[in-house]
């Protein structure tokens, strides 16, 4: 028997899933992060803790998507978990930018050209599941463009034989979507906001929600939320991201901002989403908590 | 094919250790707990975000003691996994007491009687775990009482010669602990404050956060925590009690009492530590969130 025999072991690294949920759990942690729930902004019918369970409930869906599930059921199974909650709809754009980058990062190297590969494998099936996720909460929409009515996402598992008619796949969907959809257009674009906010991520000095604040403000100061867009149009989305610009150069208190936003019902949930596919990114590259 | 083969599965239960690992975070998210970390309260060098990425590192361990590992094995695992982020000791006290409410939820049913018969039945190699336990975190105890130092838990498993010549099962050394630590009453007493504090989560109204926050209150006001003992004296711990009573009647504001306990140094942890047992316990009851 040695010295070490009766020392403990090393403590184990955390897996991709836990870094997946990690960043869900982070991006509401930060504050503020103007418009959204956080950390020290809820509404009464949708709580900060609802985030907390909409996270962890997620998680058997995110593990379908680590262990190389098809992209659709494990966001489909994700959306599921995570709607387990009384809050509603918490995090089906969060988890549509992360089952990608998660399951890039669970089969090989985490880079954005895996992830917009991974992306463009999807298929019809992984389309038809994308649909029936809309079955498990409300989620705003706009409504479609004439012609594709078959194809209204609000249908859900109603519109798969339109699907299955016209062979489109997941990535097919999020190509007609990329336009009006900040998260479908990093599915289509490689993740390239997602990866340069996540550099911003690790770049920053502070505490991690803090970081996490700060990069929500640059994305939302960079380009128009289009939550916001579908929730109010074109011109709010607009006047929120110079709003971003102002509290981002000082001219506004972010904290105002916040009160601001939030009694006018400006919510950049986009933004937020993408948030946390950057934590997810900044996580595996070694962000430090 | 039938109308319903395109619809999606019913969302998935919650399972067990989704449950362990929501009351660690449910428990942070109650505000205000007075003397504690929560959403918001925090100090420079053990921020909200470090309980939150303890909580996800404990699911591991917290896994082990559902699929019925050994309870030291699965509680040293736990707390090595919480002990990677850079606040330190987050999750201890709550990982002790959890452990063996998630072995009876997961082999059976959760009941007093149960948990308490899991914790009686621990082992000599299990105690060993606890020791092994001290050397992923700092854990604030006191000195033990003269002729025990050989098993003084700072000397983490350098202790466990000593205890395998004593024979000393993990219930014993809680035996020996019950008296200056509430977690070690809670092994060696069925449970029962924690149990009470579930029943009283489940029965009042409101937000879960709010009912934890108010459950918190409540225990601190019933009985002195024991971590304020060691890290003041019995007097302080005794003062912490009557000011939390007075909170709870309304002739303090609690949020005031945060504000006091901080700057006082005064930390009820063990009472967080029970707040986030019961909080299990509840949920494994039906708590809505």
């Amino acid at each position: 028997m040695t010295d070490d025999s009766d020392a403990p072991a090393a403590p184990p690294e955390r897996t991709v899933v836990q870094n997946a949920e990690l960043a869900l759990l982070l991006e509401v942690t930060g504050t503020p992060k103007p418009g959204n729930v956080d950390r020290a902004h809820e509404y009464d019918d949708l709580r900060f803790e609802h985030f907390v369970v909409g996270a962890v409930g997620a998680r058997p869906g995110l593990r379908l998507a680590a262990d190389g599930e098809r992209l659709g059921r494990a966001f489909e199974r994700a959306v599921a978990g995570m709607s387990r909650q009384s809050g509603g709809n918490t995090q089906f754009g969060a988890l549509l930018a992360l089952v990608p980058l998660v399951q890039a990062a669970a089969t090989g190297d985490l880079t954005r050209e895996r992830a917009g590969e991974i992306a463009a494998a999807t298929t019809v099936d992984d389309a038809a599941d994308f649909y029936r996720a809309f079955e498990h909460v409300s989620v705003a929409v706009d409504d479609p463009p004439d012609g594709l009515e078959p194809l209204d996402v609000r249908r859900g598992s109603g519109a798969v034989p339109a699907l299955r008619e016209r062979q489109l796949t997941l990535y097919d969907v999020m190509e007609r979507s990329a336009e009006v959809d900040g998260i479908a257009r990093e599915w289509t674009g490689e993740f390239e906001r997602t990866f340069h906010a996540a550099d911003r991520l690790l770049a920053l000095d502070g505490s991690v929600a803090d970081r996490a604040a700060r990069v929500f403000l640059e994305l939302l100061a960079a380009e128009q939320d289009t939550f916001v867009a579908i929730q109010h149009d074109r011109a709010t989305a607009e006047e929120a991201t110079e709003r971003a610009s102002a509290a981002l150069e000082g001219d506004t208190d972010p904290w105002t901002l916040a009160d601001e936003f939030v009694a006018e019902d400006v919510n950049p949930g986009t933004t937020a989403d993408l948030t946390a596919a950057a934590l997810f990114v900044a996580l595996e590259r070694g962000l430090d908590v």
